[in-house]
């Protein structure tokens, strides 16, 4: 199958994009970060030092378009497991810095901590079908002033693929630290930077803040991968009205990403905008409703039409369990990200709209997107798969069973690993269903799996940097 | 947006009618029921009364194409109701004749029976978004001899909604003396035939069976709405590779169509072929895995090219209760659906690959439909959504809570019925999710709203037609 879906069409898009670029240049945005200014206005952007505000000129948007990368790579500590966007399947990276998680053993709600970002990291690396770590929770056991690097080092040393985290400005300088380490020095890790920054620069409406800008500029300017995503929040923090928001969140795209190519022209980025809707009862957000599959499926409109890569959070339930709720708001949202070529999806293991973590729903939520892929291969319609032979072998009321014809293609047939497709009595007895399967594959290969150890003498390098930090 | 999937191309669509046609022309069906082969050997087919085989030439096939009508009317006690296909949204069907129910009291299983159908017309009734009443399940309490009586009694005193069912052979008198009387006499339901009836004619691979035949043929004949399904299961009653099972699958709907068609020119019919595929593990049915969809859809490009209406039956789910499998199953193949636009969604009810009907299955089963439904809609892009005049007087760093785009627009997200959107701890203290409220609304309505009741008179003509059948 193939991109079929239009949310948008032409038209409407370029209709979108006029109008965030006339919010752009008439409304602006609020810039809390001197040095954003600085670089804006060296650029040509109109720049209020006492209001802070920064208006964008048509053309200073179209001029760095033009210097826009059509391609993202994450890269690995292992090399091999490298992901270039776009490729021929959306790369699947893990939900991020939850502050809660699902104990893997008794099931409870509580703060997460580096243990579980190791053990998680772990499974990344063991299991086919999750391509980027990107840093699931938080760690509130991480020491004081060690928090980023802490994160970061729980995960460096359990997976080799690539990592993707953040860490506020005090930690710039440490991360790198640690990253050069690990890689053995700085010029080594540019050859394979294995970490991709990434931050949320807007607080919508349409605010850049002080520190997550400095991050993207931080890294930005040294050529090190890093990219912004942005989150308006229709009817709270963007109009209600989807149109509305996907202009403010456009004009907020074209804003991080133009900062960013005016800080290094050619930085490789991603179009991502993860827009969500508030219950209207509440005015609370709520992961997994409809709007968020037409956000996602609007904003690939959106960056095809700018050539930029598209993440799309499509594993974002607002379900507090791995529930009926979770399974059909993570299907719907991925199944469209899926039909609209979304180039990478991301949010497995999310509960309760990406505020919990868990083992289970991260197993579940890989099992959701290994039906949808296998739908996506589609149908092979040729004289083997036709079947005509085997038809008139078995003729009116015979069975294919034995026919050599369904061994041969047995393995066509997708195999589920959370399904219950048991006799009832058979479930009847033990009651135990996906959620059971999935945490109990999670703790088997947790149990036996060892994931490739960092070097031992990194690994010495890294008490030492740590020991240095801790006094 | 509209219809925009490609899961077989034109050229694969006229493959497998090509396929079909051969096989309906070499291997041919082996037809069981004598009347059908009759009306086939009038019409050309080369029926062999021997072996009771019978092959389709290729003009014979292509001469009773002319006459299918592109459009199928499900007619109601209550003539607002009617539903007509294709309409502007699918029309939606519960499942029917499962063997057994979850109780909605205690939530066991347990086998179904009258009451239960009196009680699922009665929620049909009520609710908006189920346009069509197939008798759900069995009664095991029916009386001997008065099975199909009872059970069309049950759905028809109970909604005036289309009613969809089915009866064996000794029932088919019966079954019309009952409507006749409730419509007050023959011609009178001949105006207003409320009821259609369905069959699965073939046991695939390629075998018409006697006593559904001869319903068809019954009904067909005296020009009342009756259409055929048919049931190939991938690996087992037909080829293990999809193509292979859409081509028998195919030419059993084009078998089953030509009879009915050659019985009564023009009679209304569907394109219905639910087909599946087995475990490739156990070789048994499971209902909802990716196969499904993809049969779903690429049935819906064969009934394009027939310009027949599609039936589907997307909520088939094999899960043993309303859980996160029966989400993702449900949500994918109702998603399939409705993006290649088919005309007809079934199986609100149904789990454990419709052996099995629940109330709160049901309920959740309409949640889903309409979380598409409303996905469906798509983006409205206009001056009124793109809301430029909101986001220019809340500007940056603002919120849209208080505008009064905000308030007038409210209605337009998303409203849930069972989706769990309250703060965790409150989730925590409860611990109910979207089946107890399900149930509880179920119960609900069966508690307070009753449906239009059959007219008095009727209802005494009812009893005693069911007393003499008694004797």
């Amino acid at each position: 199958m193939h991109n079929f879906a239009t949310v948008l069409t032409p038209e409407q898009v370029i209709r979108v994009h006029q109008a965030s670029l006339e919010i752009l240049e008439k409304v602006g945005l609020l810039v809390r970060n001197p040095q954003a200014r600085q670089i804006l206005a060296r650029n040509g952007c109109a720049v209020d030092e006492a209001t802070l505000n920064v208006r964008f000129p048509r053309d200073v948007v179209e001029d760095f378009r033009a210097s826009i990368p059509p391609t993202f790579t994450f890269y690995a500590r292992d090399p091999k497991l490298d992901k270039t966007l776009p490729g021929d399947t959306p790369v699947i990276v893990t939900g991020s810095s939850a502050p809660n998680i699902l104990d893997p053993l008794n099931g409870q709600e509580r703060r997460a901590t580096s243990e579980d970002l190791a053990r998680i990291a772990h499974l990344v690396n063991s299991l086919p079908g999750h391509d980027v770590f990107s840093i699931s929770t938080l760690a509130e056991d991480a020491p004081a002033g060690l928090f980023s690097v802490t994160r970061f080092y729980a995960a460096l040393k359990n997976t080799v693929k690539p990592v993707r985290g953040s860490g506020p400005p005090e930690d710039f300088e440490r991360i790198l630290k640690l990253l050069f380490t690990i890689a053995g020095g700085e010029a080594a890790y540019r050859q394979q930077p294995f970490v991709t920054h990434h931050y949320c620069p807007v607080v919508s409406p349409l605010t850049m803040d002080f520190d997550s800008v400095a991050a993207l500029i931080f890294y930005t300017e040294r050529d090190l991968p890093c990219y912004p995503t942005i989150v308006p929040n229709a009817g709270l923090t963007s109009p209600i009205t989807l149109a509305g928001t996907l202009a403010v969140g456009n004009a907020e795209v074209i804003a991080g990403t133009a900062l960013l190519q005016l800080a290094y022209p050619g930085a490789p980025v991603f179009y991502a905008a993860a827009q969500t809707a508030s219950d209207p009862r509440t005015g609370v957000y709520t992961g997994g409703g409809p709007e968020d599959f037409l956000f996602g499926a609007a904003t690939n409109a959106l960056s095809d039409f700018y050539d930029i890569p598209l993440s799309m959070g499509s594993f974002a339930t607002g379900a507090k369990e791995p529930n009926w709720q979770a399974g059909i708001e993570n299907s719907l949202s991925t199944f469209m990200a899926s039909i609209v070529m979304s180039d990478m999806l991301l949010g497995l293991g999310f509960l309760h709209g990406s505020r919990i973590w868990s083992y289970a729903e991260m197993m579940m939520d890989a099992e959701i997107f290994s039906i949808i892929h296998k739908t996506m291969q589609g149908i092979v319609v040729d004289d083997e798969t036709l079947a005509l032979d085997a038809i008139a072998a078995v003729g009116p009321g015979g069975n294919f069973l034995s026919q050599k014809h369904s061994r041969v293609h047995m393995r066509d047939l997708y195999l589920p690993q959370f399904m219950d497709r048991r006799p009832y009595n058979e479930w009847e007895a033990k009651q135990d269903d996906a959620r059971d399967w999935a945490l109990e594959k999670a703790r088997r290969i947790l149990a036996e799996h060892q994931p490739d150890p960092l070097d031992a003498k990194v690994s010495e390098e890294m008490a030492k940097i740590i020991a240095s930090l801790e006094k």
